[in-house]
């Protein structure tokens, strides 16, 4: 489908008329550097096409769309006993994180809130032997490329600076929805965030979510069944309190990072994913999701 | 498909055996006297095929789920300049409601929590020369069927105790979000929330969601993009605050109601109504969840 | 003592000095129409004598104020018993009264907040035989003033345009903690508010809270243990989101009223009430907060 | 005065008989060990007159009573600039301290919940010299008794279980209201608030603020104005969600920890404290709270 490819220019061509563009992320010093003028977009079908325009092929810090990755393992080695340490509601909140985990007594509200990642982080820990070697491995593999790394310099940058999540991780420790060493989780998260990749690597990554479990290759990472819960929870936990927005205006399940990411997908149709730094007041990119939005309604592609 | 008239009947079996059927809601009064061991089950598919079991042809209160007919029937009059009024983020809040309206300034989070349909109601009231009738007209219209009615007793048990929606609406109209005298929203909303449905009407009626906004007879109620979008609002907002768990574990755009009718749909695929009157703890149906649940995960249709 | 007087006097003549003398009340219609230049102080002491300044003998719609002798006659008539309806705890709350309504099921945090007034309101309602004439003749009486009266316009103004009221009503209705018919209640209610006095009235009816429950003609209202009691209230509760604040800066317990008037007292040694009709943005008055933190300041005179 | 010898063994006698003695705090394990049995009580007078019954010479912990202590330094170094960081209005909540936090963005509702004490350690630190050894010398100098030591043990044992005070520091140092390093401000906290006094000792410490900020040598570490503030904010702030109560039932300014120990005062009367570590549900001490409330209904001596 030649289609796809036009589209995705088509699309490229309306964006680069945007003029408001929104904010880089500055809370984590290293990622204030990126240029906002980036724009990618890349999309991989059901048969493994690619199309891509842009960016597309630039590496970038996923930051909370690697949320996806620690649950999917997490998921597989846990299976539904996950779920009694993290929920799966959207938080449907602006603003007060901690105060719904004090609330609801250390159980986060679902595993894409930075309190459930946390715990997802905790989970991983406690069952990986050399766990920020082995999720690597597993995204890797996931992706059939060992190209795949962390971003020393941005994890040491939100090493330094991340007290939110350090606030957080304590006080789940303080219920005991945290086993091992405060330290060691946040050391963990801070590396998963800092996975650097190309929109071409995340279509290649979570493809398995629009493939019932399989990778290319077709290695099963999730059962159809897990998979059918993990998008669902993409879909109304994926974009902190703009969920429903994106529902809304999108119709895919998907995740954003604060690194201008996001990646999406329709199940069994293909797996899409925009790169542009700015982001709106919501944290999550500002083209991004015009870009989605333009690209769900031109082509009448959605789960709705 | 006489594959889903199996399953359903297979599923009512399993139901049967389900010993905790959970609690009529009382708080309504002329609800409470409804025979808590009612199961019904009905599927239309997108050729107008009809598949029922138990009683799927028997009337209830569907309260609720009528808020999805109302937010149509407004969305379709005032087009996008209705978000203005009310939002689209899940509420994801178990307890207290009146607070997020507080919070947010009489703009309600989603137009499927009692606040927001309430500005809708208020809306349809503002439009509408004769609201009640005309409203009941739009929604015999969608389900070509003249017998669907008010059932003026619910409303008016409604009427007498309804003090947490008699609350709501003064809220909203301290915060000018609604224009109308607040009897008058209140009662239009009672009546509304009595419409008295089957399971098989609820599949007519829901029919248009299913099929891009058009009625079995081909009429336009919305436009493809609308129904998108309401549909993505069942999805996130559709179960109070188990919006995130009805994703997870059904997988459908659907919504419930305190009746204990509960309607979902897959989108160019079928529409599907499941009735039983006990409530678990967060208001849906009990037996309509795991229901639903199964003939997902038996048929392995959902949207994701 | 003319040094009580001459300190008011001097107080006044720096006040008038203040540009900015804050915003007057326009929630309810009729306040609107006040004279914003207004500003009166008053005086008695435990010996019954008399000091004024300025507007001290002009009426206005003490509001609020009305609730410490809501509450007094309810606490009279109930005992402790009347605990089990309302709390005595601060709510420190800025903006969501009614979600600690609803957190708290139903049981207002103090009296003096709207919720807890309702329900005190209530109360009365279910003991006076007469509500409202029993309610303003026991304000005469701790006042010995038959010229103390109800502003029909006020009451009726509020009755037009209390919204949050009725809200707040209905909530408490919804969970019990209301008897009586909303509508009956929140006649009685708007009736209380509308009380109109001067700050020379002001001060002989919170004479009892000064003198351990006895008015100037030796009556009691209240014994020793209630009216410590009703004074602590006062102080942890008599001023909205700024009780700390008032406490902080003035040290005395007191209550204020959007009409602009305030009531302090020192136990035993006097009782003062100041009127200015600009409030702050916490709803209490400006230049009367100034006024009486200056007053305990330059005598050296409060609680702590 | 003998009277208050007599009253004192009086409540002592009485308060034996009570059964249910409360719970001894466990969050802290090192105080988990106290024998639950322990009841002290003494009491100072404007003479320097002393009267005790009781464990009133055993040391115990005095945890947050200690908060009292530093925000007097804390106030004595900035003056009014202290209340940039820190506001005086009572939080009125029950469970969501964090929350509070982030609603009103990073500045603590007051200075005697946990995180406005931590600001007050972070103030501190940026002005002694040496804060852990300049502080202790501060409360010696208030006592005029060398003999007041830190107990080492606490102080490590709350470090190594103290989860939710490296979360709220941590959330203020996301809000840029810690200045110093997480850690040197939680290790100063945790010291101060092990101090250990007998109730004799607390109530020599705590002579300056019903002496109107004069020890009974005559020095001044706060002054007129500054005391009458402190004494305030005990009043509305001193004992959590229960300071209304407190009000209510004792009407003095008073202070409590969770180590079982209550200081309070009547302003030129008497400094009063008692010790029993069995806490309510509130975590204020049981057997305290009943002996102040009848010390001060037997004497009628009550700032109210």
């Amino acid at each position: 489908m030649n289609n796809f490819q036009n589209i995705l220019e088509h699309i490229a061509r309306d964006i680069e008329l945007v003029k408001d563009r929104g904010t880089v992320a500055s809370y984590i010093p290293e990622l204030a550097h990126v240029d906002k003028n980036k724009f990618g977009m890349h999309l991989i079908d059901a048969q493994g096409n690619h199309y891509g325009t842009g960016d597309s092929e630039e590496g970038f810090s996923i930051q909370s769309i690697s949320k996806v990755l620690s649950l999917s393992q997490a998921f597989a080695i846990m299976g539904d006993k996950l779920w009694e340490r993290v929920d799966v509601e959207p938080s449907g909140d602006p603003f007060n994180h901690l105060s719904l985990l004090e609330l609801e007594h250390g159980i986060p509200r679902n595993p894409l809130i930075n309190a459930g990642a946390l715990v997802i982080a905790d989970v991983l820990i406690s069952h990986l032997e050399n766990p920020k070697a082995d999720f690597l491995a597993y995204v890797r593999k996931m992706a059939n490329d060992e190209n795949i790394n962390y971003d020393m310099d941005v994890a040491a940058s939100e090493s330094k600076t991340g007290y939110t999540n350090y606030a957080a991780a304590n006080l789940l420790k303080s219920y005991g929805n945290i086993k091992n060493d405060v330290d060691d989780v946040l050391d963990f998260y801070f590396h998963q965030c800092s996975l650097k990749m190309s929109c071409r690597q995340l279509t290649e990554v979570f493809y398995i979510f629009m493939n019932r479990g399989k990778c290319r290759r077709g290695n099963a990472f999730l059962n159809i069944n897990q998979v059918k819960r993990v998008n669902a929870i993409m879909l109304t936990c994926g974009f902190y309190d703009e969920a429903g927005e994106f529902a809304f205006e999108v119709g895919l399940p998907g995740k954003s990072g604060v690194g201008g990411g996001i990646v999406a997908l329709l199940p069994n149709q293909f797996c899409i994913a925009t790169w542009s730094p700015g982001l709106n007041v919501k944290g999550n990119s500002k083209l991004g999701m015009i870009a989605l939005e333009q690209f769900t309604t031109q082509t009448g592609l959605s789960i709705f």
